[in-house]
């Protein structure tokens, strides 16, 4: 009874840990921006880089190794640097990465981003790394981890204990913590101008009262996975900055669900997956008002053509996708460079609901481990 | 009645072309490397890379565009360029490559992969790298293709006309030819020794015959196919070279037999997609005897725990596999960097196989077309 009502307790109300972290996500956000983003001075400060600064601005490539959902926040940050800081990245799955005799030099920069700081395969990757005279920089979320402790520098994600198995708030502070490293040293080495890092802090700073509005969509969503909660496949397409989120997404609703759902670069489907869609296949498309906006518009035709049920994420106000989608789900206009941190939101709650009306244990899903220690 | 035996002449007996040009590939193989491996004389020949020695000898990063099947290829390549020569790869879809602003310079070199050479995001990716100064080296099938004319140099892969949407004997010629590049930008790179040059040069020689072996399993691919022709899902697993080989093995299935089959690096599944697992999934694993064979063992073992039911590709001569899997296909076997050439063969004919026994149309698979030359 002690322990239900601890339970209970820790919970804050909500029935699971999953969405009391989904739900949690304005105030981690803002976490894992504070000390960091200080518009009214008009900087931005991470510790673990300023050390490091002239690494950053002279690095010749920056390497990500990461597992899971941290490989997909590593997707969105190789978008985040190679445009707003111009420099190469390449994002690697740590176990294929130190399999597979890398070419590292002494002028890489190697980030190891793990929620739990103890994954065997992204500890065993950043020593073989290290090994080869890489700068390493880890992005962990719990303190004093292995992984925190092997780097030469690093940033914690600070969004406080995540405790459901399937990555929520940790996969956000960790893309929030990669945004403001790539403005940080976008700017220093010249690639983003004093006005636009200034546009993209403001920016950046309404995005826990932007991911609250996503939030709101909550009861709109559980009505959606009523829907499709007995589908047995899915698939996530999505362009650009939003390609790594229609992954993580597929992920999402695998991790908790057990649906087989399949995350696309929505242009890929037609070199195969496209033969997949017919009437029974739920097809997620997060389609926000950015520069592939067209492009996944007429991405979106090509699933309905083929009779593919379309629910579309989409920018408040669009008008023409809602016109095409059987179900959309509308949130908050915000630059495409910040849109992975709003437009994941309804997807962790669509992968929520739908296990939790499959009578799926959300919190502890079958097979799978919070933190993987084994390789 | 004159086309229907026309059809079935340029079919050569087979009952679809996509079965013709999986048999086909002894030869079409042979044909990629005629000219080109010269073994008595001891040299190899690209003509194509000749005029761009220097370049490759010199570039800082190789780029590899390309969609679907030839995306595959590429990142085959994307392990043979580094362990061979020493040079950082990195893979992009041709989609998103365009869309996302990347960092090129004049020392990078895009290669551009396409059978067709008309493929229209890879054309326009390639536009793009070139715009930015780099070098661009196409490797198509179809003479003449626009890919072929808007590259600065490149090779054809010579595997004849291939008219099955699925593509196949495109794809092993493609990596033949990536592989003799690698060997070449390898040893000029001074990274491959001469005795390493000529031990792969004698192993790849052997690679016609050992994929006229692996053609042999078509009966016994067949039985297979009928356990689980099925089946509503497959999970195909791998790990280094073979990681790349299980991608294209779940997209033949999805392509011809649209069930949703998805390709994923062995050890990834541990971070989510091992939640999919249970009595009912079909888990191709490919595990023949290489660098990583101890660690896809035991993914094997995770898989087995689940009651997974696994499909083995495997070495000719193992036992330790035999013992854990359900059903086992062997191969022979050859130097890991060339085994992609030849386990993708049982996965081929395994979809194939698997297609036909569902009724479906084989050679136009529904919402496919042969070249994509929409964007």
């Amino acid at each position: 009874k002690l322990e239900l009502e601890l339970d209970r307790i820790e919970k804050g109300g909500y029935e699971h840990f999953m969405l009391k972290e989904i739900f949690e996500q304005p105030r981690s956000i803002l976490d894992s921006m504070r000390g960091r983003l200080e518009l009214e001075a008009g900087h931005l400060n991470m510790g673990g880089v300023r050390a490091y600064e002239r690494k950053f601005v002279n690095a010749d490539r920056i390497l990500i190794v990461a597992c899971g959902t941290s490989w997909h926040a590593g997707l969105v940050a190789e978008y985040l640097l190679e445009d707003l800081a111009r420099v190469p990245v390449e994002v690697e799955y740590a176990s294929e990465f130190r399999y597979r005799n890398p070419v590292i030099t002494e002028r890489d920069i190697v980030i190891a981003i793990s929620q739990s700081g103890e994954t065997a395969d992204t500890l065993a990757a950043l020593d073989l790394a290290k090994s080869r005279g890489a700068t390493i920089f880890g992005i962990c979320n719990v303190v004093g981890s292995s992984i925190a402790r092997a780097t030469d520098a690093g940033a914690y994600t600070h969004a406080g204990p995540e405790i459901g198995v399937a990555s929520t708030k940790a996969f956000t502070a960790q893309v929030t913590v990669l945004t403001l490293l790539a403005m940080i040293v976008g700017h220093k080495r010249g690639a983003l101008t004093d006005t636009r890092l200034r546009e993209l802090m403001v920016e950046l700073e309404t995005i826990p009262a932007k991911v609250e509005k996503a939030l709101e969509l909550n009861t709109e969503i559980m009505q959606i996975a009523e829907i499709f909660k007995d589908s047995t496949n899915f698939l996530y397409l999505g362009r650009g900055y939003n390609f790594p989120v229609a992954l993580e997404g597929a992920l999402k609703l695998k991790e908790i669900s057990y649906i087989h759902a399949e995350g696309y670069p929505a242009a890929e489907m037609k070199h195969g997956p496209i033969a997949l869609i017919d009437e029974n296949m739920p097809v997620v498309v997060i389609a926000t008002k950015d520069s592939s906006y067209e492009k996944i518009v007429s991405n979106i035709q090509e699933v309905k053509a083929r009779k593919g049920r379309i629910i579309a994420v989409v920018t408040e106000g669009d008008t023409i996708i809602p016109a095409m989608a059987e179900f959309t789900i509308e949130v908050p206009a915000t630059s495409e460079v910040l849109m992975p941190l709003v437009s994941v939101v309804p997807l962790q709650l669509l992968s929520y609901h739908i296990a939790v009306l499959r009578g799926c244990n959300v919190d502890q899903p079958r097979n799978l481990a919070k933190s993987v220690t084994v390789e």
